[in-house]
């Protein structure tokens, strides 16, 4: 068998970081060499992660105790700032970036959203942006890939094919996602107690996720765009599912477009017609499933995306990303179908 | 003590007519004289709803075998088509009625959008839109009240404030909602092993709460309205969110005009300043929260309201409407404390 | 109206707390005069619990900042130790504690289970045990009476009508639980993702509930208990369910006791021949179902209690007992119907 | 590549069905060769199974119109008595039976629990019990596997290595499920709104696994076995748990064995000293986790498993067996690693 690619994943203890070691396991081609972990160094990944009892894994060190020479390929599942500021010190390994830090090309809209100045504005202009299906011309030269944020990700899916057909200053999409998008922190907002049987809108006109959506669409379009995005938590543990209401193009256009660009790909799915999209379709799997509705409302049409947000909306993705910069085929370690019910 | 006001209520054995019951049980004033439903004649409640079992209540009885000369107040919680046939056939009791059928003010549009002729048009010039909060003048001579279905409840106390301020033609609502929302019906679709961990929109471009929406807008605005509304299904059981989009108004001063409309109000509540309005503020209670948020996007704002699907949105407005028909305090019987978590 | 009993909730940004006030708020003798929470002084009840925003509440102070003189009843809603320390120096309202300090009689049990010397060891003789239904003599003259755990709620309103019928060194409890049992301190164990779509048992073979169920099933025996008892946590908010599996008489003896014990309660219910208990029958409310089930293996019988955890397992039974400190009628106040769906 | 084995399933529109076609369609030796399931003869899978819309999968046709010629092996997942009744008449593959037919080495015992005559009893005598872990000798010959139940798959990994020490006539056995294990049939016991949020016993004193575990425990200890048994269903999609109290043996003696006997097992994990095993652990894989925790009650000791009831204890072992009884290793398509959260 070929050689294996010695990865290391930077923020082990948070749900991204354990989606990816999730997948790296059963990657054939990957051997966990380093898992760190600030406020956890020093425990092993039971401890943190009782589900990986049975696997053996590295324990969890600091980042800054991981031997670089070694690694091949690092994934960063920092917060942002932090993951840039550790990033942009490490020579070597190629980086696989899951935080926010790399996404937006310009240091001045990363200040203005993110409230800080960008940690290493002199790195944002090597960047790939990964959203797979349109980075693959760049990936396999890419040294620093910024996988898009969940949101992005679905909304990018779905937009992208028809960015000059629809009126991109008047997008307005709504988002859905599991309690797992907040993070494993300890907080009072997310215990079950408080989030079962219920359901709510948050960061309400302010998501950073926007400016990042807003970018790509643009340069697909070929002229700004403006989109209200508004994200809710519901009561599950994983998936996201984005309603989109477009403007300017009729149903059987747009569905013409994704069915094109789409046919092909191993990842995003068109439905079929009328079948409405749900993140049961794509639990655990990095698929993506689309569809397209007419709005009775003439000139208006609706878009509905599903994906699982900790795999294709990050984790997955980054390992296809991975999977490219590597000259694997793509869809290596990814196969997994969905998990329903 | 006065006398009681004795209470038939049709559909027994469904969520919504379950509901009522458990809101009459604890309805100072109510009496429950007669439950109907169909298919589960013969039937004690307690069989039907083994919650009920230590109350005593009367037996379920067909709706034909339902002695009307003693009921002062039937419910109708039957679907649509079914009760308008029957409930047309009553003569004694005052009726609400919270099924489709005398909501929408034309015969043709309901022709439309329900698949069948009106099989009542006669009443529908007799019918009161039974939105509580704006039906005040009419309730109390009222015959027939039609109460508002569920989404339309949540956007109308949302959009009727404001619909002389915003642009009635350029209106995006997106709906989560409960499972209960779908009824009891045994379906495959609606088993918890399909729906837990779920998220899907439904009925998508389409659903039939749509005409019912614009009908009431456009009578506020005094100009047509135009709605895209998009709802889904969550993993709860109770509860429903709406996310509106309005353009041609900004955040303060929608803010201003629901602050004087509902400042007085006991079950309609402006939250404070960014507090996002979340289904377990009102679980099993009559209230409905509402909040405003400014878009970054120039022009447009975001409307945010949650009720409790069965309650406010159903079976609580009903008994609210009862109340101002038999010229009680409004909020009797009505008193539920939100149940969190 | 009778003058109003003006009460002080200790601990109200708990669960416990929290639905202690929602109860307060429907009890029409119930004036609520203070709410303390150390952590939360300073903030308002909406703020600490958004669904109670639109309710007039007095602020949270800090537990001395109460002004003791105006108070009659103290519901304290405190951890253990802080509880009896914390009580034991308030005088004049007589005292109502929900913690586990005043619940086992032995200073030395308690010593041994709860790891710390007991703080108010002389107050130990005075306190009544507060399972409603057993307890009626001796409220009316208490000053501080202990409400028992929720789990021993539900098992002891099972066990004791039978505990000179069975075996009371073999019992076997297996308990489910609500998440809320847990608290709404922010500790990751108790997160939304990490518990949904998960079951698993907790403290296995040493939960504190254990001694004081023996305490009072001996006491009813007139000899020696022995309990086996495994809590698990079950992902929903509300509601707990025993299954108790007994030796030494058959169902149908077991089963008359139980009827005869409680055919006239307000509150405990024992269900029709072959209907299972399920947490649905009581979310929300302060009632338990109760039934029993021969098993096959000759000479075990099965019995299963519901209740809801917050409700007859914590804050309503609390309010029962005030009710008859009081002199009111026991259900004043408690009246709530199930929430179901 | 080595030829790959053909296999057909029977059922193919329930849960265990798809989650066999799940974990087929990842195995790289298995080939899909015809999909039967009565009630949807004629259907896509994509219809009956959204999440498989992706896959190119043989469409669904009736059991009576499989070509047996080209199936190696034929996967029942079937209710009992229909199982039988069809399999029996099939020549040519092995047999691998996830239904109760073959489970029961007695055709008396199963008419007792099953409520018919058994449909094939010559058979009974040719079936291999396929509780992998124990049946390995038999299964490279075995021409029809009867696969365990799910409860009985749980009781057993955890009771057979500790037969010979416990007394085995005081087993007393607490099972929680999720609600994938009541079947995909439309009833509205299992709608979401009836289950969510809430919990309860079924089949109380005499669910079907009880006889099947006793059988094999019997077998294992050399003399007759007793269970007490109470399933419960909790809200989630998946999962199982077991909660079993025994006797007669002290936790270190108990542990030690498990100890031994699982070290070097790929599938079933004793876990830490103190851990509780959770259905979190093992969600979506076919893992089993063990752990043993010594009651504070002298001579009592209390063990717990957990698996996913779809794999495990269902659709993975029977590829596990396959696997086994082509000559394949073991783990072959079922390395998936848990899903969490």
């Amino acid at each position: 068998m070929a050689n294996k690619l010695r990865i290391a994943v930077l923020g082990a203890s948070g749900y991204t970081g354990a989606d990816l070691v999730r997948l790296a396991l059963g990657h054939p081609r990957i051997e966990i060499a380093a898992l760190a972990a600030g406020a956890r160094a020093g425990a092993s990944m039971a401890e943190v992660w009782p589900h990986f009892g049975h696997y053996p894994l590295p324990s969890i060190i600091a980042a800054d105790a991981v031997d670089w020479s070694g690694i091949d390929y690092v994934f960063g599942c920092l917060p942002h700032g932090a993951s840039a500021a550790l990033l942009s010190g490490i020579a070597g390994p190629r980086i696989i970036d899951l935080s926010a830090d790399f996404r937006l090309r310009s240091a001045e809209t990363y200040a203005d959203w993110y409230g800080l100045p960008h940690p290493a504005p002199a790195l944002l202009g090597h960047a790939v942006y990964g959203l797979t299906e349109y980075a693959r011309p760049a990936l396999p030269a890419a040294r620093l890939v910024a996988c898009p944020g969940c949101y992005p990700t679905a909304a990018l899916l779905t937009l992208l094919p028809v960015a000059r057909l629809i009126d991109v200053s008047r997008v307005t999409i709504n988002a859905l996602s599991g309690i797992s998008g907040a993070g494993r922190a300890a907080k009072e907002a997310n215990l079950f107690a408080e989030l079962g049987e219920s359901a709510a809108a948050y960061s309400v006109g302010r998501h950073r996720h926007m400016p990042e959506i807003e970018q790509e669409l643009a340069l697909a379009a070929g002229i700004p765009a403006t989109v209200s995005f508004t994200p809710h938590l519901v009561p599950m543990a994983r998936g996201e599912l984005l309603t989109i209401v477009v403007e300017g193009a009729a149903a059987p256009e747009l569905r013409a477009a994704l069915h094109q660009r789409y046919a092909h790909e191993p990842f995003v799915h068109l439905l079929p017609e009328g079948l409405a999209p749900s993140t049961r379709m794509v639990r655990g799997s990095n698929h993506c499933v689309l569809n397209v509705f007419a709005d009775r409302v003439p000139g208006r049409t609706i878009l509905i995306a599903a994906i699982d947000n900790l795999v294709k909306g990050s984790s997955g993705q980054a390992i296809q990303n991975m999977n490219l910069m590597a000259g694997l085929p793509e869809p290596t370690g990814l196969e997994q179908v969905a998990l329903f019910p």
